[in-house]
């Protein structure tokens, strides 16, 4: 799928640069960014959004790691302990999608849950680097939908299978390079489900922020240009209602953070 | 990497086909293997095997799937009971080496474990997939070393972060095609340290064997060539033992598997 840039409600194609997508983009560091400068100036071959089908902006990111557990009024809500290690579980590949696109409510799941998340985006190998040196190494963030299925989730004692079903990870509606939001850790974060505000929370309550998410991680394993990082759900999960909310077929779910947008995407049955 | 077929000891790559990769020829099918089946009646470009640096034998899997809890002599020796439904956790691609790499035991962890596991490769898009139809789907099979950092596995309540250290996911020593291996379901399985059995078990043990794991896995989410499916390790485990054993610099680890054969890695400091 080909990259692009969106400046001003427009889509630049960078299929004629020597980034055609995402992870070549981002793998391209500096100068990939001036070279798509470059070709912004230009403003050559610029589509309006409305004209453009969105994908995720990295539709094949290397790694999908996803933190739980992560924010500190949920913690205080739920009565748990404010936790010393981040805790990482995983989405595979099949899980991903892009703004629009359907969640897919597979027919074996009674208990399907949204999670507004905030993720970054890995730009650089990064490999034991300190949460100072965080601006290096994440190229930007962008809006996650981490679908969970309770049921298959909480059958055994590792979540994965109940995170990855296909289609249970949207991401988008864009990815937001770091220059663009001045303070990741105080951002408005929200849960819309059919017009009816479920989650509203701020980046500044989550435990691990984005720099020492950065340092842990990187201290297990060498994360490369593409790889992304959900940084968990603020309270208000349906499987925590009373009653419990579950997405059902019709519904439509957004995930919104302040100052990246309002990813969007509508369930449907997995046998329509 | 370049793909390549070991036919009694020699190796031939497959650059000059349509399938330089493993991943491409995975995903070719049974065209790729009767290319490949030309291209090695042929018989130019061999090589002993001692002359070539084999890698994993898919060096970039898009899925890194891990079962655990899935031997019954294991679950019987530990008072457990049977599972009824797959554990699934994860790797990521930084875990990935082949025969021979170096096992990098970081310095952060003081409890570096073994695990010897039979892994299956799939072979064709898989979403679905009865048990009964298994061999559509599954390539065959290799050895996979499930290290695992104990210390980080067990902080939380997600075994993910300690099973993915860089280089904690060998793999090999080749990936051997199902039409060589009788039944999958009796093989025996063994851990080598330095010389000393300290696993031997059989797949036999297997709770969930491979038709069972594909047909689970597929219900969930949407298979591809490549993607990888470690099975689960029986008894005998360092942690387990009266006193513990954990890997340590100089240690030469053997995962051998009968009709598949030994994978072989050393274990060497992060310092070093």
């Amino acid at each position: 799928m080909e990259a692009g840039i969106l400046i001003n409600g427009q889509v630049l194609g960078l299929a004629g640069t020597g980034y055609p997508d995402a992870i070549s983009f981002l793998s391209g560091g500096d100068e990939a960014i001036q070279e798509a400068a470059r070709y912004a100036e230009d403003g050559r071959d610029a589509t309006p959004i409305a004209q453009v089908k969105m994908h995720a902006p990295v539709p094949n990111p290397g790694k999908f790691i996803c933190i739980g557990l992560n924010y500190r009024d949920h913690a205080i809500e739920s009565g748990m302990e404010i936790p010393e290690i981040p805790t990482v579980f995983t989405k595979y590949d099949n899980a991903v999608c892009g703004p629009g696109d359907p969640i897919i409510l597979p027919s074996v799941s009674e208990k399907v849950d949204y999670e507004a998340e905030l993720a970054f985006v890995i730009g650089k190998r990064a490999k034991n680097v300190k949460a100072a040196d965080w601006e290096d190494y994440v190229f930007g963030y962008t809006c996650v939908h981490d679908v969970s299925a309770r049921d298959y989730q909480l059958a055994t004692s590792q979540w994965t299978i109940g995170k990855t079903f296909d289609s249970f990870g949207p991401m988008g509606p864009s990815l937001v390079s770091k220059d663009e939001i001045h303070d990741a850790s105080n951002l408005r974060i929200w849960f819309d489900l059919n017009g009816q505000i479920l989650q509203d929370s701020n980046t500044d309550q989550l435990v691990f922020d984005v720099p020492a998410l950065l340092e842990y991680l990187s201290s297990v394993m060498t994360l490369q240009p593409g790889d992304i990082v959900s940084t968990g759900t603020p309270p208000g999960v349906g499987m925590a209602r009373k009653p419990p909310i579950f997405l059902k077929p019709g519904d439509v779910c957004t995930v919104g953070i302040e100052g990246i947008g309002e990813l969007v995407n509508p369930c449907v049955s997995e046998l329509e």
